[in-house]
Protein backbone atom coordinates (compact mmCIF):
# COMPACT_ATOMS: atom_id res chain seq x y z
CA UNK A 1 0.00 0.00 0.00
CA UNK A 2 1.89 3.16 -1.26
CA UNK A 3 0.60 5.29 1.06
CA UNK A 4 1.50 3.38 4.25
CA UNK A 5 4.79 2.75 2.50
CA UNK A 6 5.86 6.74 1.61
CA UNK A 7 4.52 7.69 5.01
CA UNK A 8 7.52 4.86 6.82
CA UNK A 9 10.00 6.05 4.20
CA UNK A 10 9.06 9.86 4.75
CA UNK A 11 8.89 9.42 8.95
CA UNK A 12 9.65 6.10 10.22
CA UNK A 13 13.42 5.26 11.83
CA UNK A 14 15.31 2.25 11.66
CA UNK A 15 17.03 2.49 14.88
CA UNK A 16 19.23 -0.77 14.34
CA UNK A 17 18.56 -4.68 15.86
CA UNK A 18 15.27 -4.17 13.27
CA UNK A 19 14.09 -1.92 15.74
CA UNK A 20 11.39 0.63 13.75
CA UNK A 21 10.18 3.56 14.68
CA UNK A 22 6.71 4.42 13.48
CA UNK A 23 5.61 6.03 16.64
CA UNK A 24 4.91 9.56 14.74
CA UNK A 25 1.50 7.75 12.76
CA UNK A 26 1.53 4.20 14.63
CA UNK A 27 2.71 3.06 18.14
CA UNK A 28 2.29 6.93 20.28
CA UNK A 29 0.77 9.22 18.19
CA UNK A 30 -1.42 7.51 15.69
CA UNK A 31 -2.72 9.12 12.13
CA UNK A 32 -6.34 8.56 12.11
CA UNK A 33 -6.90 8.95 8.80
CA UNK A 34 -3.72 6.96 7.74
CA UNK A 35 -5.46 4.22 10.00
CA UNK A 36 -8.52 4.51 7.95
CA UNK A 37 -7.32 4.03 4.78
CA UNK A 38 -5.42 0.94 6.25
CA UNK A 39 -8.31 -0.58 7.81
CA UNK A 40 -10.23 0.50 4.27
CA UNK A 41 -7.52 -1.66 2.63
CA UNK A 42 -7.33 -4.58 5.07
CA UNK A 43 -11.17 -5.18 5.05
CA UNK A 44 -11.34 -5.37 1.11
CA UNK A 45 -8.63 -7.86 1.33
CA UNK A 46 -10.70 -9.86 3.72
CA UNK A 47 -14.05 -9.19 2.53
CA UNK A 48 -14.62 -12.85 1.28
CA UNK A 49 -13.12 -15.00 4.46
CA UNK A 50 -16.51 -14.67 6.25
CA UNK A 51 -14.90 -13.53 9.03
CA UNK A 52 -17.28 -12.82 12.06
CA UNK A 53 -14.56 -11.00 14.71
CA UNK A 54 -11.68 -9.50 14.43
CA UNK A 55 -9.24 -10.15 17.60
CA UNK A 56 -5.89 -8.48 18.31
CA UNK A 57 -3.63 -7.32 21.38
CA UNK A 58 -3.84 -4.26 22.83
CA UNK A 59 -1.69 -1.79 22.76
CA UNK A 60 -0.91 -1.41 18.89
CA UNK A 61 -2.89 -3.33 17.50
CA UNK A 62 -6.02 -1.33 18.25
CA UNK A 63 -6.46 1.55 16.14
CA UNK A 64 -5.75 -0.69 12.91
CA UNK A 65 -8.18 -3.37 14.14
CA UNK A 66 -10.55 -0.97 14.94
CA UNK A 67 -10.82 1.00 11.69
CA UNK A 68 -10.57 -2.99 9.51
CA UNK A 69 -13.83 -3.96 11.82
CA UNK A 70 -15.61 -0.34 10.81
CA UNK A 71 -14.91 -1.19 7.26
CA UNK A 72 -15.79 -5.12 7.69
CA UNK A 73 -19.14 -3.59 10.16
CA UNK A 74 -18.24 -6.78 12.66
CA UNK A 75 -16.94 -6.00 16.55
CA UNK A 76 -13.12 -6.17 17.53
CA UNK A 77 -11.90 -8.26 20.37
CA UNK A 78 -8.76 -6.67 21.54
CA UNK A 79 -6.56 -9.45 24.14
CA UNK A 80 -5.46 -7.62 27.16
CA UNK A 81 -1.89 -7.96 28.82
CA UNK A 82 -3.94 -7.64 32.33
CA UNK A 83 -7.12 -9.46 34.20
CA UNK A 84 -9.41 -6.01 34.29
CA UNK A 85 -11.78 -6.93 37.71
CA UNK A 86 -14.16 -6.30 35.59
CA UNK A 87 -13.30 -9.58 33.44
CA UNK A 88 -14.75 -13.26 35.26
CA UNK A 89 -12.59 -15.10 36.65
CA UNK A 90 -12.73 -18.44 33.70
CA UNK A 91 -10.58 -16.98 30.69
CA UNK A 92 -8.40 -17.65 28.02
CA UNK A 93 -4.74 -16.87 28.69
CA UNK A 94 -1.15 -17.38 26.72
CA UNK A 95 2.32 -16.48 27.58
CA UNK A 96 3.78 -14.65 24.49
CA UNK A 97 7.47 -13.18 24.11
CA UNK A 98 7.39 -9.75 23.80
CA UNK A 99 10.26 -8.77 21.62
CA UNK A 100 9.91 -4.89 23.13
CA UNK A 101 9.94 -5.89 26.40
CA UNK A 102 12.42 -8.88 26.52
CA UNK A 103 10.16 -10.80 28.43
CA UNK A 104 6.72 -12.88 28.53
CA UNK A 105 3.40 -10.92 28.26
CA UNK A 106 0.29 -12.57 29.03
CA UNK A 107 -2.75 -12.22 26.28
CA UNK A 108 -5.89 -12.79 27.87
CA UNK A 109 -9.19 -12.90 26.56
CA UNK A 110 -12.70 -13.51 28.04
CA UNK A 111 -14.83 -16.80 26.82
CA UNK A 112 -17.82 -13.96 27.15
CA UNK A 113 -16.26 -12.27 23.83
CA UNK A 114 -14.53 -15.55 22.08
CA UNK A 115 -16.16 -18.46 21.78
CA UNK A 116 -17.55 -21.15 19.65
CA UNK A 117 -18.57 -20.74 15.83
CA UNK A 118 -16.35 -17.72 15.61
CA UNK A 119 -14.79 -17.15 12.58
CA UNK A 120 -11.94 -14.37 13.53
CA UNK A 121 -9.79 -12.26 11.29
CA UNK A 122 -6.41 -11.45 13.28
CA UNK A 123 -5.11 -8.09 13.00
CA UNK A 124 -2.09 -6.26 14.36
CA UNK A 125 0.19 -3.52 13.91
CA UNK A 126 3.52 -5.50 12.80
CA UNK A 127 3.97 -9.28 11.77
CA UNK A 128 8.03 -10.30 12.50
CA UNK A 129 8.49 -12.93 14.00
CA UNK A 130 4.94 -14.20 14.34
CA UNK A 131 5.19 -14.70 17.96
CA UNK A 132 2.34 -12.75 19.10
CA UNK A 133 0.37 -13.26 16.39
CA UNK A 134 0.99 -17.37 16.64
CA UNK A 135 -0.21 -16.75 20.65
CA UNK A 136 -3.04 -14.54 19.51
CA UNK A 137 -4.03 -18.25 17.27
CA UNK A 138 -3.80 -20.27 20.41
CA UNK A 139 -6.50 -18.11 22.29
CA UNK A 140 -8.69 -18.64 19.17
CA UNK A 141 -7.92 -21.92 18.87
CA UNK A 142 -8.63 -22.85 22.87
CA UNK A 143 -11.85 -20.66 22.43
CA UNK A 144 -13.25 -23.40 19.69
CA UNK A 145 -12.69 -20.09 17.07
CA UNK A 146 -12.06 -20.85 13.68
CA UNK A 147 -9.01 -18.83 12.27
CA UNK A 148 -9.97 -17.44 8.60
CA UNK A 149 -6.97 -14.59 8.53
CA UNK A 150 -4.02 -12.63 9.59
CA UNK A 151 -3.65 -9.07 8.40
CA UNK A 152 -0.54 -6.54 9.76
CA UNK A 153 0.52 -2.89 8.76
CA UNK A 154 4.08 -3.97 8.43
CA UNK A 155 5.68 -7.33 8.06
CA UNK A 156 9.50 -7.24 8.46
CA UNK A 157 9.79 -10.26 6.07
CA UNK A 158 13.83 -11.49 7.36
CA UNK A 159 12.07 -12.18 10.79
CA UNK A 160 10.75 -15.05 9.41
CA UNK A 161 6.66 -14.35 10.69
CA UNK A 162 4.95 -15.40 7.48
CA UNK A 163 6.89 -19.05 7.83
CA UNK A 164 5.79 -19.68 11.24
CA UNK A 165 2.28 -18.99 10.71
CA UNK A 166 2.34 -20.58 6.82
CA UNK A 167 0.79 -24.26 8.58
CA UNK A 168 -2.32 -22.45 9.49
CA UNK A 169 -3.27 -22.28 5.97
CA UNK A 170 -5.54 -18.75 6.10
CA UNK A 171 -4.44 -15.80 3.70
CA UNK A 172 -2.10 -13.53 5.70
CA UNK A 173 -1.79 -10.00 4.25
CA UNK A 174 0.42 -7.31 5.06
CA UNK A 175 0.53 -3.55 3.76
CA UNK A 176 3.87 -2.48 3.74
CA UNK A 177 6.65 -5.50 3.42
CA UNK A 178 10.21 -4.81 4.53
CA UNK A 179 12.62 -6.94 3.53
CA UNK A 180 15.74 -5.65 5.04
CA UNK A 181 16.94 -2.96 7.86
CA UNK A 182 20.61 -3.56 6.59
CA UNK A 183 22.40 -0.19 8.04
CA UNK A 184 20.26 2.59 8.36
CA UNK A 185 18.02 1.29 5.44
CA UNK A 186 14.46 0.65 5.16
CA UNK A 187 13.90 -1.23 1.87
CA UNK A 188 10.47 -2.90 0.74
CA UNK A 189 9.73 -5.72 -1.24
CA UNK A 190 8.96 -4.83 -4.85
CA UNK A 191 5.24 -5.52 -5.53
CA UNK B 1 -26.31 10.36 23.56
CA UNK B 2 -29.63 7.97 22.92
CA UNK B 3 -27.67 5.18 20.77
CA UNK B 4 -24.76 4.52 23.69
CA UNK B 5 -27.32 5.58 27.10
CA UNK B 6 -29.42 2.44 25.34
CA UNK B 7 -26.49 0.23 24.55
CA UNK B 8 -25.20 0.84 28.53
CA UNK B 9 -28.89 -0.17 29.71
CA UNK B 10 -29.06 -3.17 27.31
CA UNK B 11 -25.71 -4.70 28.04
CA UNK B 12 -23.71 -2.61 30.77
CA UNK B 13 -23.56 -4.59 34.23
CA UNK B 14 -23.32 -2.63 37.58
CA UNK B 15 -20.87 -4.78 39.33
CA UNK B 16 -20.94 -2.81 42.53
CA UNK B 17 -18.95 -0.31 44.02
CA UNK B 18 -19.30 2.09 41.24
CA UNK B 19 -17.37 -0.41 38.88
CA UNK B 20 -19.78 0.03 35.03
CA UNK B 21 -18.74 -3.29 33.06
CA UNK B 22 -19.33 -2.01 29.43
CA UNK B 23 -16.49 -4.52 28.15
CA UNK B 24 -18.85 -5.92 25.60
CA UNK B 25 -18.92 -2.86 23.69
CA UNK B 26 -15.93 -0.39 25.02
CA UNK B 27 -13.16 -2.07 27.03
CA UNK B 28 -12.39 -5.63 25.77
CA UNK B 29 -14.87 -6.23 22.82
CA UNK B 30 -14.92 -3.20 20.88
CA UNK B 31 -18.75 -2.09 18.70
CA UNK B 32 -16.34 0.10 15.97
CA UNK B 33 -19.75 1.37 14.40
CA UNK B 34 -20.47 2.90 18.01
CA UNK B 35 -17.55 3.96 18.79
CA UNK B 36 -17.50 5.98 15.07
CA UNK B 37 -20.98 7.51 15.84
CA UNK B 38 -19.49 8.21 19.16
CA UNK B 39 -16.37 10.09 17.92
CA UNK B 40 -18.71 11.44 14.98
CA UNK B 41 -20.75 13.30 18.17
CA UNK B 42 -17.80 14.22 20.40
CA UNK B 43 -16.39 16.00 17.47
CA UNK B 44 -19.17 17.94 16.23
CA UNK B 45 -19.42 19.08 19.84
CA UNK B 46 -15.73 20.10 19.91
CA UNK B 47 -15.75 21.58 16.40
CA UNK B 48 -15.27 25.46 17.04
CA UNK B 49 -12.93 24.45 20.46
CA UNK B 50 -9.69 24.95 17.50
CA UNK B 51 -8.07 22.16 18.80
CA UNK B 52 -4.42 20.83 17.00
CA UNK B 53 -4.25 17.31 18.78
CA UNK B 54 -6.11 14.93 20.15
CA UNK B 55 -5.03 13.33 23.82
CA UNK B 56 -5.86 10.05 25.63
CA UNK B 57 -4.49 7.66 27.73
CA UNK B 58 -3.98 3.77 26.46
CA UNK B 59 -5.80 1.49 26.50
CA UNK B 60 -9.34 2.18 26.40
CA UNK B 61 -9.16 6.23 25.47
CA UNK B 62 -7.66 4.46 22.25
CA UNK B 63 -11.00 3.46 20.01
CA UNK B 64 -13.07 6.93 20.87
CA UNK B 65 -10.27 8.85 20.23
CA UNK B 66 -8.99 7.85 17.35
CA UNK B 67 -12.79 7.86 16.14
CA UNK B 68 -13.20 11.05 17.13
CA UNK B 69 -9.81 13.09 15.84
CA UNK B 70 -10.59 10.94 12.25
CA UNK B 71 -14.07 13.36 12.15
CA UNK B 72 -12.03 16.29 13.47
CA UNK B 73 -9.46 15.29 10.90
CA UNK B 74 -6.40 15.81 13.78
CA UNK B 75 -3.83 13.40 14.74
CA UNK B 76 -4.11 11.06 18.52
CA UNK B 77 -1.34 10.81 21.16
CA UNK B 78 -2.05 8.23 23.41
CA UNK B 79 -0.13 8.57 26.76
CA UNK B 80 1.80 5.23 27.47
CA UNK B 81 2.03 3.73 30.67
CA UNK B 82 5.15 1.73 29.93
CA UNK B 83 8.01 3.68 28.29
CA UNK B 84 8.82 1.05 25.13
CA UNK B 85 12.31 1.43 23.82
CA UNK B 86 11.26 3.69 20.67
CA UNK B 87 11.07 6.56 22.99
CA UNK B 88 13.77 8.64 23.97
CA UNK B 89 15.10 8.99 27.20
CA UNK B 90 13.88 12.41 27.99
CA UNK B 91 10.12 12.60 28.39
CA UNK B 92 6.77 14.30 30.24
CA UNK B 93 5.65 11.76 33.16
CA UNK B 94 3.22 12.13 35.90
CA UNK B 95 2.10 9.51 38.13
CA UNK B 96 -2.00 8.80 38.17
CA UNK B 97 -4.22 6.80 40.29
CA UNK B 98 -5.33 4.05 39.07
CA UNK B 99 -9.40 3.17 39.97
CA UNK B 100 -9.20 -0.37 38.81
CA UNK B 101 -5.45 -1.29 39.66
CA UNK B 102 -5.82 0.20 43.11
CA UNK B 103 -2.19 1.93 42.42
CA UNK B 104 -0.38 4.75 41.08
CA UNK B 105 0.26 4.01 37.30
CA UNK B 106 2.27 6.04 35.19
CA UNK B 107 1.35 8.24 32.04
CA UNK B 108 4.51 8.97 29.62
CA UNK B 109 4.20 11.03 26.34
CA UNK B 110 7.44 12.00 24.24
CA UNK B 111 8.32 15.41 23.66
CA UNK B 112 8.10 14.58 20.30
CA UNK B 113 4.33 14.84 20.08
CA UNK B 114 3.27 16.45 22.58
CA UNK B 115 4.65 20.68 22.69
CA UNK B 116 4.11 24.18 22.53
CA UNK B 117 1.92 25.57 20.68
CA UNK B 118 -0.63 22.88 20.29
CA UNK B 119 -4.24 22.66 21.23
CA UNK B 120 -5.27 19.82 22.93
CA UNK B 121 -8.26 18.29 23.11
CA UNK B 122 -8.29 15.21 25.98
CA UNK B 123 -10.90 12.13 25.00
CA UNK B 124 -11.34 9.67 27.28
CA UNK B 125 -13.94 6.41 27.59
CA UNK B 126 -14.64 7.30 31.22
CA UNK B 127 -15.29 10.77 32.81
CA UNK B 128 -14.99 9.95 37.16
CA UNK B 129 -12.91 11.17 39.62
CA UNK B 130 -11.27 12.62 36.72
CA UNK B 131 -7.80 11.46 38.01
CA UNK B 132 -6.70 9.92 34.81
CA UNK B 133 -7.49 13.21 32.67
CA UNK B 134 -6.37 15.50 35.19
CA UNK B 135 -3.37 13.21 34.88
CA UNK B 136 -3.46 14.31 31.02
CA UNK B 137 -3.64 17.61 31.40
CA UNK B 138 -0.54 17.64 33.69
CA UNK B 139 1.13 16.40 30.43
CA UNK B 140 -0.52 18.80 28.28
CA UNK B 141 0.55 21.60 30.78
CA UNK B 142 4.03 20.52 30.97
CA UNK B 143 4.49 20.03 27.53
CA UNK B 144 3.35 23.94 27.12
CA UNK B 145 0.40 22.93 25.28
CA UNK B 146 -2.78 24.39 26.04
CA UNK B 147 -5.86 22.43 26.97
CA UNK B 148 -9.01 23.06 25.22
CA UNK B 149 -11.76 20.99 25.95
CA UNK B 150 -11.99 17.49 27.66
CA UNK B 151 -14.92 14.70 26.33
CA UNK B 152 -15.77 11.50 27.69
CA UNK B 153 -18.26 8.30 26.39
CA UNK B 154 -19.90 7.84 30.10
CA UNK B 155 -19.69 10.12 32.68
CA UNK B 156 -20.38 8.91 36.44
CA UNK B 157 -21.43 12.40 37.96
CA UNK B 158 -21.49 10.59 41.69
CA UNK B 159 -17.49 10.80 41.60
CA UNK B 160 -17.17 13.94 41.33
CA UNK B 161 -15.17 14.63 38.02
CA UNK B 162 -16.61 17.30 36.36
CA UNK B 163 -16.49 19.43 39.90
CA UNK B 164 -12.17 18.41 40.13
CA UNK B 165 -12.09 19.74 36.46
CA UNK B 166 -14.48 22.65 36.46
CA UNK B 167 -11.30 25.11 37.23
CA UNK B 168 -9.47 24.63 34.55
CA UNK B 169 -12.14 26.58 32.58
CA UNK B 170 -12.56 24.61 29.22
CA UNK B 171 -15.75 23.18 27.87
CA UNK B 172 -16.62 19.22 29.22
CA UNK B 173 -18.59 16.89 27.28
CA UNK B 174 -19.97 13.73 28.16
CA UNK B 175 -22.04 11.24 25.82
CA UNK B 176 -24.00 9.27 28.51
CA UNK B 177 -24.13 10.89 32.30
CA UNK B 178 -24.88 8.36 35.12
CA UNK B 179 -26.58 10.15 37.83
CA UNK B 180 -26.47 6.92 40.16
CA UNK B 181 -25.11 3.38 40.25
CA UNK B 182 -27.20 2.73 43.48
CA UNK B 183 -28.45 -1.40 43.95
CA UNK B 184 -28.14 -2.83 40.61
CA UNK B 185 -29.57 -0.22 38.82
CA UNK B 186 -28.19 2.52 36.39
CA UNK B 187 -29.86 6.12 36.63
CA UNK B 188 -29.04 8.35 33.59
CA UNK B 189 -29.52 12.36 34.09
CA UNK B 190 -32.49 13.45 32.50
CA UNK B 191 -31.31 15.63 29.13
Amino acid sequence: MRELQERILREGKNLGNGILKVDGFINHQVDPALMDACGKELARRFKDVGATKVLTAEISGIAPAVTTALHLELPVVYARKHKPITMPDQVFLTLSPSHTKGRMVELIVSPEYLGHGERVLIIDDFLATGATILGLVRLAQTAGSTLVGIGALIEKTFEGGRAALSHLGVPIESLAQIVSMEGDQITFAVE
